[in-house]
C-alpha cells in the first residue's frame, strides 16, 4: 500500500500510531449499548469506572485499550466523519447530521480536490465534513457573520487536523461571495432565498447548489425562488436513519428514533 | 484557487470543459419532473426530442446545452457519485444507493488517503463510490467471483476515470483477503457471517467493518457470528430517503417511494 | 354467543351464509402474492384460470371456495372494512386509506352509537368507513356538492348494506350543516379552513374535528384558521404503513411503499 | 337523531353530561403543547396549578372547564378510545397502540356486533378498543393466564364502564380457546406459534387472525407456521406514526418519534 503524505491525508487512514494530543474516541466494552467519551491522548480522563491514564496511548495503535486504576477497559479510536459530528465538536447549534451530510457529498458529488463554499459556519459540524471529503487538493470556504461561531468553527475543525483546508470568513452573505467556480455551495441559513442569487454567482457552471432548512414553510419559500435562477434538475428529500437492538435473537427497531432533522433541496447551476 | 493535479481530483471538479469520450448526465429542461439520458461527449444522441449532436459539446463547461434538430434543449451535467449510481452504470445486479454509500463513506471515515477494500464487486457501484472518496492517495480491492461481474465493475470504474485507483480480484474471499491493515471493509455478499473472520483479518486496528444485507435473517445470523471476533460498537441501521414534489403551494412527499434496500451493519476492530 | 339482529350488524359478522347478489372479495390461492377481484354471488365471474360459477357460493360460509370449469380455486370471503376501500368500492376520487381510517376512528371516538358529519362524501370510502364503525345506533351525515360523486357513494355504501345508516346531502357546506351536536365532524376538502365555524358549529361540545389535507400548505393554512375558534388539543399526524415480503427465511420490508396521501389534523371543541 | 340505549353506547357519544364518579380526561389550555391528566367527576384533583374541585363538572358537558383556586383552566373530555390507551389505563405491560389497533379494526372488520378473541389481556388496552368497537351486540373474550394482570384489565375495561362486553378468563390458551365462530383472533403473546392451531379453531370460516409481535425473529417464527394451516391472504406490516409541530409558520415533524412497537400478523380462515 502506498506511502500518506502531508497532514491531511493522515486523518482518514487509521492505521498509525497516535500522537499526543490526538483527540480520541473512548467506547466502553458492553456490546450492547456502547457509552462512548471523547479525550486527548496523553491526558488523565476519569469516570465512575475509576481513572484512566491516556499516556499510555501514545505511539499505540487505534482500537488499544486502556485500563483504569480499577481495571475497567476503554478502547480508544481514530475519530471517523460521524464521529467527529456526533460525538467530538462542541456545539452551540443545531448541528447537521451524518446521514444528511453523507447523501450531501454522495448526490453533489463532493470528493478529493472540490472546492465547497458553505454559510453559515454554525459549529463546523459540515465545514469539518467537507473538509474531511475533499483533501489536501480540494477546499471549503466557510462563511459566518458571528464571530463566536466561526471561532468554534474553527477550533472544531482545528481538533481534526483539517484547519489548513478551510478558509473562514465572518461575513454577511447579503455582499455575496468572494469565491466564483465553486463546486458546490451549501446554505444552512434561516432564509436562504435571500442568498440564492449570491450563491448561484459563485457556482461554477454545473455545480450543485445544496440548501438545508428545518421547516417546510422554508422549503416552499425556497422553491418559490428557484425558478427566477438558472438552476434544473431540483430535488427535494428527507432522510430517516433506524437504528436496530443488536440482539440477533430480538432483532427490532429502537423503540425512538430522530423524526426529524431537516430537508434537502438540490438543484445544478446551467450556463443558459 | 489551486490547480488540480492528476486524472482523479479532475473527476470532482465540475470547474473545467468537456473532453471528448467523456460520459455525461443530459437533463431535459422541465423543472418538475427532470428525464435524463447519459451519452458520451462527441457523439450523436437522439430522443423522442430529434437527434443530438455532442461534438459541439466538447470544450463546453458542465452546465451548457445543445440543441436537437427539432430544437429542444438538454443540458449536460458531469457524473456525480450519485449520478454514476443512479443512472450512468450498466447493472446486472442490485446496486448500492446513493444514501447507503454516503452514510456508509461518513460512518466509517472513508475519505482522501483511505484503503477499503470490498467484496463482491457486483455491478461495481460501491466500488466506484469508495474509488470517488478515497482520491488518488487512497486505494481500493474490489473481489469478485464471477469474472462477468468483475469485468462489468471494471468497465463502469474505467467510465468514471478513477480505474487506477481500484485493483480488482476474481477470487473467492473464502481463501481470505491478501491485504492488511485497511481502513475500512465492505461486504456485501449473501452470507457474510462466513467472511467475518477475513475481514477482520485485514482490517488495521480501529477500522470499520460494514456489512450490507437485504433480510432481517441476515442481520440476525450476522449478528450471531460477530462476538466472537474483537469487535465493538456494533451498530444496525436502515436509511430511508423521501423525495417531495417540489410544488412550493402544494408542498408534499412523493405518493410512493423506495421502502427498502438494504440493513447496515456496523463495527470496529479493536487490538485486545 | 348472541343472536344478530338488523341488517347493518349483519355485515360484521362473518359467521353467517353467503346470499344472491351480496358482493365478495375473491383471492387466488398463492400465499405469497395473493391476487384479488371483486364479484357478486351468484354471477358467474371469468380470469384468465377460467370461468367461475358463483351461484355455487350461495349459501355457503366465508371461506369456501369455488373452482374455474379449467380446475383453478378462488377463495371467497365477506369484505371487511378495509377490503371495501381497497378494493370493491368504484373510485372516481382520491381515496381515504384504512391507515388513516383506522387511526381517526380510534383517535377522535368513533364508535357504536356515535354522530359523524364528514364532508365531501368523495367515493364514499370514509362514508362507508364511519358508517361500518357507527353500527345501527349511529348515524352518518355526509355532504357533497357534485351530485355525481354523492351518488356514487351512494352507491358504494349501498353495497355495503349499510345505507340506513347515512344521509346523503348535495350541498355546498359554505351554507353549513343542518346538524349540531355531532361527536366528529370530518373534513376532507380542499381548503378546509373556510368551513371550520361551520363545522365548530355542527360538533358536540367535546366532539373532536378531523381534518384530512395532502399537502404542508394546507396543513399550515389550516392551523393559522384553528386559533380563533373553541378548540384544544391539537394533533398533526402522518401515517406510514411498511408491507413486509411474508418470507420467513427472508423476511424484509417490500421494496417500495405508498409514501404519502395525507396529514391528519385532530382538536377538540371546547365550550369555553 | 336517534336516542341512544343502554350503557354501552352510551359511552362513544360525547354528547351527554358527565355522571358522578365518570373518568375524564383534563386537557390544560396551552394549544401547542398540552398537558393531559386523567381524574373522576366528582372529586378533587390537585396540579402545581392549585387544587380543582371536579364536583363542577356533575351535569356539565364534555369540553367544560373547570377553574382551581389559583383560577387555573383545564377542559374535561369524555376519553375517546385513544385516550383510554394511551392516558387512561394503568399499565403493567407493553401496551398496544392506537395506531396499530385502528388498523386492526379496519383491516379485520372489527365493528359493531363482531366477535373477538384475544390472548393475552395484559393491561387490557386492546381488550378495551375491540370492546369500544363491537358494542353491545358484539363480545370480547379475553384470555390470560396470570390472574393479577386479567384484574387489571377487568378494572381498566369497567373504567369504562363496557365490562359487559367482555369475559375474561384466566386460562392458559395451550389447552385451546372455549369459543368458535368468531369474526377475528387476536394473539398479543411472546410464542404465537404455540396457539395457530387453537387460533384457527377458534376462528369462524372468513374470520380474520391477526398477531402482533415486536421483533423480527418472532414473525420469521410465526410465518414458518402459518402454512400448515387454513389460512390465506398473508400480510405483515409496520405502522409509523409521525407527529408534526403544529406552527403554521414553522410547520416540521416532532423531533423524536416512536420508532418501533409492533409488526402485525394478518391471515384469513379458509374453509378447504
Amino acid at each position: 500500500m502506498r506511502r500518506v503524505r502531508g497532514i491531511g491525508e493522515v486523518r482518514v487512514r487509521v492505521n498509525k500510531p497516535f500522537e499526543p494530543g490526538e483527540w480520541i474516541v473512548l467506547i466502553a466494552a458492553n456490546p450492547q449499548r456502547p457509552r462512548r467519551w471523547i479525550a486527548r491522548v496523553g491526558e488523565k480522563f476519569s469516570t465512575a469506572d475509576g481513572v484512566f491514564d491516556l499516556q499510555g496511548l501514545i505511539g499505540q495503535m487505534p482500537g488499544s485499550s486502556v485500563a483504569s486504576h480499577l481495571g475497567q477497559r476503554l478502547f480508544a479510536f481514530r475519530p471517523t466523519a460521524a464521529d467527529w459530528v456526533m460525538h467530538l465538536i462542541k456545539r452551540q447549534t443545531q448541528i447537521t447530521y451524518p446521514k444528511e451530510m453523507g447523501y450531501i457529498l454522495v448526490r453533489a458529488g463532493i470528493g478529493p480536490g472540490s472546492v465547497v463554499i458553505e454559510s453559515g459556519s454554525g459549529s463546523g459540524a459540515s465545514t469539518l465534513l467537507f473538509a474531511l471529503a475533499v483533501g489536501d487538493n480540494g477546499h471549503v470556504f466557510s462563511y459566518e457573520q458571528r464571530p463566536e461561531f466561526s471561532q468554534l468553527a474553527q477550533q472544531n475543525v482545528a481538533r481534526a487536523g483539517v484547519a489548513h483546508r478551510v478558509t473562514f470568513k465572518v461575513k454577511d452573505i447579503a455582499e455575496g461571495f468572494d469565491e466564483r467556480d465553486a463546486d458546490a455551495v451549501f446554505l444552512d441559513v434561516r432564509e436562504p432565498w435571500h442568498y440564492l442569487e449570491h450563491a448561484v454567482t459563485a457556482l461554477a457552471s454545473g455545480g450543485t447548489l445544496v440548501i438545508l432548512v428545518p421547516t417546510t414553510n422554508q422549503v416552499s419559500e425556497t422553491l418559490r425562488a428557484l425558478p427566477a435562477l438558472p438552476l434544473i434538475d431540483l430535488e427535494v428529500v428527507e432522510l430517516l436513519l433506524r437504528h436496530y437492538k443488536p440482539n440477533p435473537e430480538r432483532l427490532r427497531p429502537e423503540d425512538r428514533m430522530v423524526a426529524h432533522t431537516a430537508f434537502l433541496i438540490f438543484a445544478r447551476k446551467h450556463s443558459l
